[in-house]
């Protein structure tokens, strides 16, 4: 019995909505076009003993913090940390556990804050393409080449949401504290009150659950209290770094394509025999952005 | 490094916030009165072999579903079943793995709709205290009893949202196919379309991440294609059924006292030193409902 089975309409129930596209129907009928390849400059892939996690950068959103994490990750600075944290609801963080003896780093300590940026330097990365369902926390949002955005015209800001998947910097108090040698990503419901808090850098666009189903912490803020808690990480590498031939070949929707209005509408009005009511809204985070593995 | 550490203000940021009441100095405060007993027979126990996860049940918002899930656990009907399926960012669900044998039972097989009860009914369990903050899917949310809550007065109907942690029934296409026999938990960020499509029985009060850091299921809709791979359920129990002294002891706030408007206002308005933005606003599925174990 699963609750989005697909079988034929039963009798016992009435006001059955007329059949429409899904999600994966919208997928099967997309174009080539419709898809672009990862930038081999801002993927970054984090090796764990149980597989890979590959993240994708927004340097168009944090260009200083993109730039220093790959600083962090040409260095070898994360090889031999950790999964040091994962906090049920909220998030799985990764660094370095040893806040006495760190190990040190060529990479800048500090970076200037990038909690937001202007909307027009955002818009080098593409269009944006706004939904029309409103938001809690932002005047507009919406998406820019394959990243949920938030933004606010009046004080003509934007910045990355705090989604499922996203990638924040962990910082101290001080706003230029966060450098990307931890980061964090989002495993519960989007914690939005962050936003525009610390700066998010991008999101994980495959290996999610590697993360998300990691045990919780047992101590404060969900750190893992004992060492042989934390899982090790194997190796981080940034995919332009690599020879074609070890590169994972993904790519993700264009999310300024008429296909992907199909998904999210797909998303927001569903029909057919298991629905009763097409909700007709879609949260930004609800918005899902599709990822595909090349053949 | 923290990214909510308490560290002392540092020089290198400007415009500091006021300090302000965090969610855990409103607990600290709170009165007796401010936090109700879960009720007995609503409170239901599944012990695993990893621990103890504690439900409550709304039955204002599902009356019919909740007496026919109390059925199911009076005649030990889960005892032996399994968590069957972990889908990344969405729900983990429990119940009869078996389609071609499933497990008999006596309760009914088909349960009436319950997507959404009449808000006269519902008003039964208390006072709804709205939230003030709107929302993407309803015209109207906030809390009653301790549950999240969402409505719509121009139609007279109010349901419990897709919210982390609620309890919804597995159902196939037939509207009154859900009995209770198959329930799922929300994982990752509230899938609100769900709302008023199926019905939400309750919420996981203790014991979250027993479920949430489930390895993900590699079938189609996250189910587990292996028989190991499923967690045993030991035992499903109604408190009411069990003596005092093996009874689980928590506490829920009352969210219609001063006290949770506290609680709200600490999250939707962060201050100290960590903080730049204070939110000012809060999503419905972020505002926190606490609970504690009493002592």
């Amino acid at each position: 019995m699963g609750f989005a089975a697909q079988a034929a309409p039963d009798a016992t129930k009435a006001n059955t909505l007329p059949p429409k596209p899904t999600v994966a129907d919208v997928l099967k009928a997309s174009k080539p076009s419709d898809w672009r390849a990862l930038d081999p400059e801002n993927t970054v892939y984090m090796d764990l003993p149980t597989g890979r996690v590959i993240m994708e950068l927004a340097p168009a959103f944090a260009p200083a913090t993109a730039a220093n994490i790959r600083a962090l990750v040409r260095e070898k600075y994360f090889d031999g940390l950790f999964i040091i944290r994962s906090q049920d609801g909220f998030v799985v963080q990764w660094g370095d556990p040893d806040e006495e003896n760190p190990k040190p780093f060529k990479a800048a300590k500090t970076v200037k804050e990038e909690f937001t940026v202007p909307i027009r330097d955002a818009a080098k990365a593409g269009a944006f393409t706004r939904l029309k369902d409103g938001d809690v926390y932002a005047p507009q949002v919406g998406h820019v080449n394959g990243f949920p955005v938030a933004r606010d015209p009046a004080r003509g800001e934007t910045w990355l949401p705090h989604c499922y998947g996203m990638i924040g910097v962990a910082r101290d108090n001080g706003y230029d504290s966060g450098n990307g040698s931890q980061l964090y990503v989002v495993i519960g419901h989007a914690p939005r009150h962050l936003d525009r808090n610390i700066t998010v850098v991008g999101r994980i666009v495959h290996g999610m659950p590697l993360l998300s189903a990691q045990p919780r912490g047992t101590g404060a803020a969900g750190f893992y209290e004992k060492p042989e808690q934390r899982m090790p990480i194997q190796s981080v590498r940034i995919a332009a770094d690599l020879p074609e031939t070890e590169r994972s070949k993904f790519e993700v929707m264009r999310t300024d394509s008429a296909t992907y209005q199909a998904v999210v509408e797909a998303q927001r009005n569903r029909g057919g025999p298991w629905t009763k009511v097409a909700t007709g809204k879609i949260d930004l985070c609800n918005a899902p952005i599709p990822v595909r593995e090349q053949k």
